[in-house]
């Protein structure tokens, strides 16, 4: 079944807003069995609307479109379905109590143009938005079927997930369709991953199936997909591919799954030793604890952080030598050292971690420029520091700290002894 | 000038990556004077593909392909681009030994495959690019201009900042354009602020000008754009728009300007007046500091912070009482208080903030539901809390928390009375 998404409005146009709802609304409808084949991102522009609406209609079995449907003269996707489908608007009672009642929530005077919100075509199916005032809209010509769907993000969602996907499986109950399965990995480069540890894929590669490298600074996710008619199918027939994978990347692989990120699978490391993890952080400035406790349940292993951005505070906070401090400099190996030994023991945690660097873009000098980081380690078994060197880009540099700080964390919990990249070891 | 962007790339359609070289691109050609009219998004499918750039030639003056250069099959963009203009594809001996090269320098050996790399088409210039293997290809059939550039975004980047803008300048010297004038606010909702701050623009608007509102958890930023022939003379023709929004707009705007940030702003305002700053996070966990610390130059006003997501780190790291934290609990305007007192003393900072809520999406109870955060505020001249109440998702709640955090503080530093969203200042 082929899918085309219709993105209206201005502001993805000129780049005020990067298009998040068509990649959500890409891999919610590929999940659900459907092609996505285009997306089309316009303006809010009556022309462009109905010459594009004609278009997918005329290519798609399903045609879904986001924004538009604001009260404002701008909106104008209820005008072109209407004079496309040769219908009329008609005040809907229901969504019009709705809007009122909201408005009365709200506060604000009920005005004569926000009737306009209640008005709906008299050819289509209602979909109740509790979200918001647009309501979203079903249709069915021929064969295709258009949904229209307002564009405020967690309305959107809502009404796909509640209104939208149950209607669709009803109406396209049995059908071939796209399914993935994704293995991750952190700590070593998509060209390394792929040409010197997974290698050649033809031995076990065959027809259907498709093999897909996806770096992010975080790691490369390798992404195996096939169509076939159910999940099990399609595990089925990936099997020879994914278990060859596994065996090939080994310990590079930190675990498999869509949304698999490396905070998650160090967190669920941390919670089945029963260990305890704090963080010191400099340059970095906190974006290592924030992505350790992005992830729900944290507080079973994260014990807390120190964000020592000045120098005295890693002093008091954190017990670093203001001897060492003066002779080597805050970007060394031995205030990475002292950080996560101080951080450790003063909040009580098994596990500490440091990052202490030149994130830029300012500050650099010959001997330590912009982009040296040392991230260090401290437990009872065992303390080190590593030395990276990233890019003059400030968060990018918070990023990949970040990203090797927890990768070092799972290996060293594993027991695992390369570090991230090849990184060396080194202590006093 | 119109202009239309083609996306290619499978990872686009099924949600696996998120299309931000289009709204790059985007802005970018928007602030170069070109219409970004369409945004197209296929896959690397040849048919897809061939009557995409036959539809996108025969609407706009300028079309940018991104994606579908890679060396392996999937990627079809020179194919298409060579059937279309009935021409062949010839060895560039620059290029083959620019990549040569690359190869070398990473130790990987040079295979059969690689020399399609290498292949352009005889019927076009190329952008040689130096970040990667894949060349831009510039070419010009009748009126329109195709530009084909690789997928991966710094070098999709660089080639269009140093090769492609400035060849359009010069084939396109004067012309009409968009220039837009951003006007951010802070604290206060998106309808609030239109309805009853801003209010009917009508008296003030003319037909050249437009006005649109932009929400984001930081705040809503309001675009007022318009089409001149110059800068100078855009601004000059919506000024009377852009000093009455800011007359309305007063205590809610923070500042003018495409990307500015609260963060930013408040970083400013903190160096202006001489001020030090520490946070102690709890539900946000390391995002507030990440925020401050994301700004360059933060460590001329950023102290540093502690993150006390357990409640012995609190009573340890920030002197909070643990007799008051067993009697009112963690989330409470008690332990917001100490915390913000506790960093700024124990950091020695002029002011310390903090948060302490129920992140989500477990641990609510019917006194404390998902969403409730405490953001205490203390400094030399005044302490108090905020009470908020957000959502029952733990990112958005994090992110807004940190937002009402940093107008806090700005309106703090400022004297302006009011707190974000009308929220009451809570002292003992």
């Amino acid at each position: 079944m082929q899918c085309h998404i219709i993105s209206i409005g201005n502001e993805l146009l000129i780049g005020d807003t990067v298009n998040t709802n068509a990649s959500w609304l890409g891999r919610e409808l590929t999940e659900a069995g459907f092609d996505v084949s285009q997306i089309y991102t316009i303006s809010d522009d009556l022309e462009a609307m109905t010459s594009t609406l004609k278009s997918a209609l005329s290519k798609a079995d399903l045609v879904i479109t986001t924004g538009g449907l604001g009260p404002t003269h701008d909106d104008i996707t209820k005008k072109a379905v209407t004079e496309l489908f040769d219908c009329k608007l008609v005040v809907n009672e229901e969504v019009l109590n709705f809007i009122k009642k909201i408005f009365k929530k709200r506060n604000i005077p009920f005005s004569e143009s926000n009737y306009h919100q209640a008005e709906v075509p008299d050819c289509c199916e209602i979909l109740f938005n509790t979200q918001g005032t647009a309501p979203g809209l079903w249709f069915e010509r021929d064969k295709a079927i258009l949904v229209v769907l307002p564009g405020v993000p967690f309305e959107m969602k809502r009404l796909l997930k509640n209104k939208v996907l149950p209607k669709l499986s009803e109406r396209f109950p049995q059908k071939e369709f796209r399914h993935s399965h994704y293995i991750t990995t952190a700590g070593i480069g998509e060209s390394t991953l792929s040409d010197e540890i997974i290698g050649d894929l033809d031995p076990v590669l065959n027809d259907n199936v498709s093999v897909a490298y996806l770096p992010s600074p975080q790691g490369t996710r390798i992404r195996i997909s096939a169509r076939g008619h159910s999940v099990e199918e399609i595990e089925h027939h990936i099997q020879p591919v994914v278990d060859f994978i596994k065996k090939r990347g080994g310990k590079y692989i930190i675990g498999e799954g869509k949304d698999l990120g490396l905070a998650e699978v160090v967190g669920d490391l941390l919670r089945k030793y029963e260990l305890r993890i704090a963080t010191a952080e400099s340059c970095t400035g906190g974006y290592v604890a924030n992505a350790i406790t992005n992830v729900a349940g944290s507080s079973d292993y994260m014990q807390g952080g120190i964000v020592s951005y000045a120098n005295e505070v890693k002093i008091s906070q954190l017990g670093v030598s203001r001897q060492i401090l003066n002779k080597v400099g805050a970007v060394s190996k031995e205030v990475a050292l002292q950080m996560a030994k101080g951080v450790a023991e003063r909040l009580e945690s098994n596990i500490g971690i440091s990052t202490t660097g030149i994130a830029g873009p300012g500050g650099g000098t010959k001997e330590k420029p912009v982009g040296t980081v040392w991230i260090g380690f401290w437990s009872n078994e065992q303390h080190f520091a590593l030395k990276a060197h990233f890019t003059n880009d400030r968060l990018i540099n918070k990023e990949r700290t970040s990203a090797v700080a927890l990768e070092m964390v799972r290996r060293c919990i594993l027991k695992i002894k390369e570090m991230p990249y090849g990184l060396k070891k080194q202590s006093d």
